[in-house]
């Protein structure tokens, strides 16, 4: 039964439009641009009305069109694409239905029909927590900070766990995980009223301003007595650099992220990488959709998420951005550090 | 039963004259001297005839008298301290009697009274293998390389492995057993006449003189054009940077050493260390003795290797320098890159 044809006369979408090089990215990079939308679909095809949009910054290196990123660049001239929450409006596809709530790779724009061969996935949510969650604490950020902190970073009671990028949307999970594990757990962000929450809100014991501190190494000194044992690193860098000095013997450094490279227009060059030698430390890298693809991991997952959040052990912030046409601004801005918690857009 | 008073006239021994700061060891940073050895052995005490001293690039890191190495600094105006292969003259402690051979560590003298708290270990020797072996194939070297490489690297079946300082005491063994499992081997190495023997002798698929090299970069593309699954770090500095230009995604990077950075005067800067993130590598330091403490492993290690000595898939090389007196050269040159193989010393 193939479906009839029916035309959506404003969709709007954000483009990707220019390549920004090794710069910052700005708001002119991208374009806003309303299109009808004619759609018939085939056998297997969504038709999807989305409502929530994640915004990462794992998509700045998305936007070298000519770099080798781990993700396939952005096409210049098609819109931006990232996780999403949607509801079906229409299906062709065998097990989805008109209203069914889906969590999604999706265009930057109001209506998506997705292919085939593309997976996408009901949401099952008992809790009844906010859709937005699903992109957050309980989607790809929430496994993000799981996976890495546990199952490469493998805190022990009483260790220190240090996280850079403390702020952010994986960050803020990291640091209550930590919690539950029995660590000490410190972190750094951006701006005085995000370490001011880590410690009052997210159960952070110390954390500090990297822009203002006088010297990151001494803070580190004060705050890490007993050095650190797990480094949970967003930032890569100059702060990589001062932390490895601090790591303790057998030290894990779970590498999330480098943001501070993503811009950088000459990239940092690490000084005391000898370190790992003396020390016997493990320095590992993971993307977590390798992860998520893993029935055991989804399981396991998702079980201790929903119980800690259940048990009131676990927070969570977002930052919600109201409508489709400032989601340009509020890329850059993320990328700038300007959120607390997971970036969020609301189309719908 | 305390042992009887006894004089040895001379006991030549290799003091650590002075700290070499941060540049190159010269052999007037040592001194050999003859001084006469008064011994009357204690309860738990053992009088040992040296045989064989081991002579170890990570021994320039306990010149530093002031950094905080690994291992605990030489002291100044007493014998450097090593691997060695002794006879029992004499013992004061249960299990042990004159004739034994054992491998313990010991100073660089003729004769060495090995304390009462100091665990040393008798040779099991039944393929009747040079007693030299048990300081290199069959004992630290040997065990790095068997540890670093199946534990740390875990390399598979038609995996590509690069080793650097390929013909050293632990690469040379690497290689080979990285052949045993299937792997394509490719090997560095300073000298023209090491990288033939890596080739006709070791087993290595490939090799070059990193020194003479016009690209190493362009090299490594040549001789890996799958890329790389397992690198043997054996220098650090530049050659790691390049090296984690052609890591494959879930690349393991074995952190045994960084040779290229103990004499540097200033660290070389990785500068791509953010590949780490993308490709989901793991870079992972280690230390021997860790795990040379476990039976487990040690059952494991001279099982497999006994093994594949007897089917001859191991081959071994060793410079032997005669003489005490000729230890500090030796020393030297093994931190220039001289030798081929482990770097051994005959006492007697």
């Amino acid at each position: 039964m193939a479906s009839s044809n029916m035309t959506i006369s404003v969709n709007k979408q954000v483009l990707f439009k220019q390549d920004p090089g090794a710069g910052w990215v700005e708001t002119s990079h991208m374009e806003v641009v309303d299109r009808p939308l004619n759609v018939q679909l085939k056998q297997g095809e969504v038709l999807l009305k989305n409502l929530y949009l994640s915004v990462d910054p794992y998509m700045r290196g998305r936007m070298n069109t000519a770099a080798k990123s781990y993700s396939a660049p952005f096409t210049i001239g098609q819109p931006l694409t990232g996780g999403g929450i949607s509801e079906v409006v229409e299906s062709q596809r065998d097990g989805y239905a008109k209203g069914d709530l889906i969590s999604s790779h999706i265009g930057w724009e109001q209506y998506t029909v997705v292919p085939a061969q593309q997976p996408i996935q009901k949401i099952v949510n008992p809790l009844n927590v906010p859709l937005s969650y699903f992109l957050g604490i309980l989607g790809m950020p929430g496994a993000t900070a799981y996976h890495g902190l546990l199952d490469i970073g493998e805190p022990k009671e009483g260790e220190t766990v240090f996280v850079s990028g403390a702020a952010g949307a994986v960050g803020l999970v990291v640091g209550q995980i930590a919690k539950i594990k029995g660590c000490r757990v410190v972190g750094s962000a951006g701006t005085d009223e995000k370490v001011e929450q880590l410690v009052s809100t997210f159960g952070y014991d110390a954390a500090f301003n990297y822009k203002t501190v006088a010297s990151q190494h001494d803070k580190l000194k004060e705050l890490c007595p007993k050095g650190i044992d797990v480094y949970f690193d967003n930032v890569g860098g100059e702060t990589l650099e001062t932390v490895l000095s601090f790591m303790n013997t057998h030290g894990r450094l779970v590498e999330c992220g480098m943001i501070s490279q993503y811009n950088a227009e000459k990239p940092y060059g690490i000084k005391n990488l000898m370190l790992v030698v003396g020390r016997q430390l493990k320095i590992q890298g993971f993307i977590i959709s390798s992860q998520l693809a893993s029935k055991d991991f989804v399981t396991r997952f998702v079980g201790d998420m929903t119980k800690w959040i259940k048990e009131g052990k676990l927070s969570y912030t977002e930052t919600i951005t109201d409508g489709l046409e400032n989601a340009p601004q509020a890329f850059v801005d993320m990328l700038k550090g300007a959120n607390t918690g997971k970036q969020i857009i609301k189309i719908a």
